[in-house]
């Protein structure tokens, strides 16, 4: 972390004069001691990691009790925020809180729930500030994806014109890797690892079998709009024929003829074909491969996912004995297979956001700032919210092999040094051990938001 | 490895006094030194640990190069011996050897290929003998399930009854953990905590979401006779309201109504439910549970497994958002979560083997006894091959809970010792290193067999 981003007195000076705080709600140590709570939301989708920036957050945070006095906690995401359910992490042990760094998933509840513009659901603000008011909450820090930071923004923006200045850092995560400004995401690099490392075992499974048994095996992973976590498998090769032989990407649009030929051929040279494709594989008129397939006798559409989709068309075409997997939730709540950069850099970025709120900072997200592939050497720097908002990274041309098939060397240079380490929790009678919060609610002082 | 298993002086007598073996193919060093060549094959579906057994075969093996030759592995299993191509493992070193423990899948090859009976087929058999005599094998590992130990035991007949005697000595091996006489099969405590591990990852991700995001998942699991390996993923509750929160086993007859019913409880109490059913649940009638749904508007049988099949009845009789996954091949292949346990016993029963063959046994496998639950104590034992064949080894009734959608704690006291202890590969860039042979075959001296 650059020294020029702690600047604790100048920051204590700003807030003396600048903030004028509404002290109706304070407590008496708060406000004696001039430290504000902290309020901490995970949103969308989980991952392996964003615990492990919860845990960069309260660490941090512990160790400036002069700065800020509690970090509250939304329950179930920014839900807790605007239902007034704002867990006490200060009643969670040290113990407890170290180990939110190897526990996947989201621990205070996430949601999928996106506050509309200000247009459309003043309310909603207004109701946020009004708890973050009563909570004597002074810090947000959210924990999300391209829509988070968007909200994080807002809130800012309207604190500010109600006269209660809330300092809103976003705090990047989504397996997607799709946000602008930062090198990767956190949550990206342990479902890359995942993958890669599924990718490489499942290969050798059917390379042994390929004789008499299986041909083709498709796995099927996530990127809806991006394929970076399909591209990710591509790190299990090493050797010219090693697995995957085909990657699915949803920047490439799909044909059926060039995909069966690229199949056929990967068998009639090696004698087996392994499949990585992304669940957002789509043809040119933009229909998804998942939804081209049919609907059964009551008029559902198929029950399968894209995997299936495209098992059978090579079982049809090719006549191919076929083996598919779908790993879904697996694949991002693997926090036993996590890469150490990934749950290092979820972490840091987490530590960062206090550190930037402490020193003044508002409005912005800290990112990942790559100085160099080989070593991989990185350090943060920060992002505007407003910048970030919205803003959706594709995997660039020159990352993808001329036949769409395929990554190239430069996508490898990027991706390696994300997956790179290994952090694995401690395990208990086999099986990894996970926290569990107390998770205890502060009182509520609100009416309830209807 | 109790003392009574090695006895290599009476063996030695043994082998002088009762083999009349053919001198015409063996080499000036074996037959001046009275040793054979070891025959080594994998059968059927691959593990996470079946090249474990490899490696404890030849690791042991070339600690009595007095008594052992070369140990030959059939390419792609038993048609490697029918077709003669016979991998010669001593041009393979020993740190290539010793990392078949830590690789997964068969590293020579296996295949789905069942010989048939001595009538239907005696050409096969003798043709294994005529192969064995032309390489001067004295030894046959099989390293497989049921069927092959059956195909062991037939060639050990044959063999007396040509004059051509050969000991042969079977690997017990399966994910299914269906073989009798053994407390568990080598590959079954390794899926079995892969299952567990990811039930338990996948809960955490759907506890965090389930308030405004998906209520139900389902995770299809291997197991199309026996419920072994989804009643693992019950290793992963440890509190009442845990996950899994309903296991569906093949022993159980499913009903679509105390199914639905077990899930909407589940939702209605803890607010979401992960399910993890077995690819063989099926109804009273036979039918399995993946078959009743329907065909696509082409009349194909619908794409999906058994867990896109269970989802949408979900989503159609309850309304729930589900996700589902199907391990598939991931579940068998993961070595980098495989159980230390699992990987000591397969190497064990690998190294028992030959330490039997030594001995003079012969038509038997060696077997892991349980000595006691907690701590776990085992020992190897042994059964002969004509009683182990074709017997399937369901979960016993008192595993199950009464409403047949749980384990019991007899089934968890059973279980849980296999899933214990972890034994990671070592990583080179993220990813695990596994070995690649470089797999040279011995040549031939036989005519091709048609």
């Amino acid at each position: 972390m650059p020294s020029e981003h702690r600047n604790p007195v100048s920051t204590r000076t700003r807030i003396k004069t600048k903030n004028r705080i509404n002290t109706k709600n304070r407590t008496v140590a708060n406000v004696m001691a001039n430290k504000r709570n902290a309020f901490y939301a995970q949103s969308g989708g989980v991952t392996a990691v964003i615990n492990a920036s919860a845990c960069g957050v309260i660490e941090t945070a512990r160790k400036h009790k002069d700065r800020i006095g509690k970090v509250l906690a939304g329950r179930n995401g920014i839900l807790g925020a605007l239902r007034e359910e704002l867990i006490d992490t200060s009643k969670e042990s040290a113990a407890t809180i170290a180990g939110l760094r190897y526990t996947p998933s989201g621990a205070f509840g996430s949601c999928r729930y996106k506050l509309k513009s200000f247009e459309q659901n003043q309310r909603e603000y207004e109701r946020l500030i009004e708890v973050f008011k009563a909570h004597d909450i002074g810090y947000f820090f959210y924990n999300g994806g391209g829509d988070s930071q968007d909200t994080a923004n807002k809130v800012a923006q309207l604190g500010k014109r109600q006269g209660y200045p809330v300092t809103c850092i976003g705090v990047p995560k989504t397996v997607d890797n799709d946000l602008p400004f930062t090198d990767t995401c956190p949550g990206f690099g342990s479902v890359a690892k995942y993958v890669a490392v599924s990718t490489r075992e499942a290969a050798l499974d059917v390379a042994s079998m390929c004789e008499t048994s299986t041909k083709v095996f498709i796995m099927e992973v996530m990127g809806r709009h991006a394929g970076w976590i399909a591209a990710a498998a591509g790190l299990a090769q090493e050797e010219k024929d090693d697995a995957p032989h085909v990657i699915v990407l949803p920047e490439v649009p799909f044909d059926d003829d060039a995909f069966l030929a690229k199949v056929k051929s990967t068998v009639d040279r090696i004698g087996y074909c392994v499949v990585v494709i992304s669940e957002g594989a789509h043809y040119a008129d933009g229909r998804f491969l998942a939804d081209a397939g049919s609907r059964d006798v009551f008029g559902h559409v198929q029950l399968g996912g894209v995997a299936p989709t495209a098992a059978q068309m090579i079982k049809d075409k090719l006549g191919y004995k076929y083996h598919w997997a779908v790993a879904d939730y697996l694949q991002r709540a693997a926090r036993h297979i996590a890469s150490k950069t990934d749950v290092d850099q979820a972490y840091a970025l987490g530590k960062a956001a206090v550190e930037f709120a402490l020193a003044g900072k508002n409005a912005i997200m800290p990112t990942i700032v790559r100085k160099s592939d080989k070593p991989y050497r990185w350090t943060i720097g920060e992002a505007p919210l407003d910048k970030v908002a919205n803003v959706e990274r594709k995997m660039p041309k020159n990352f993808i092999t001329k036949d769409g098939f395929g990554i190239t060397e430069a996508a490898k240079r990027y991706l390696a040094p994300l997956i790179a380490g290994e952090d694995p929790p401690t395990f208990r009678n086999g099986l990894p051990r996970y926290v569990k919060l107390k998770g205890v609610l502060v009182p509520k002082k609100l009416a309830e938001f209807a």
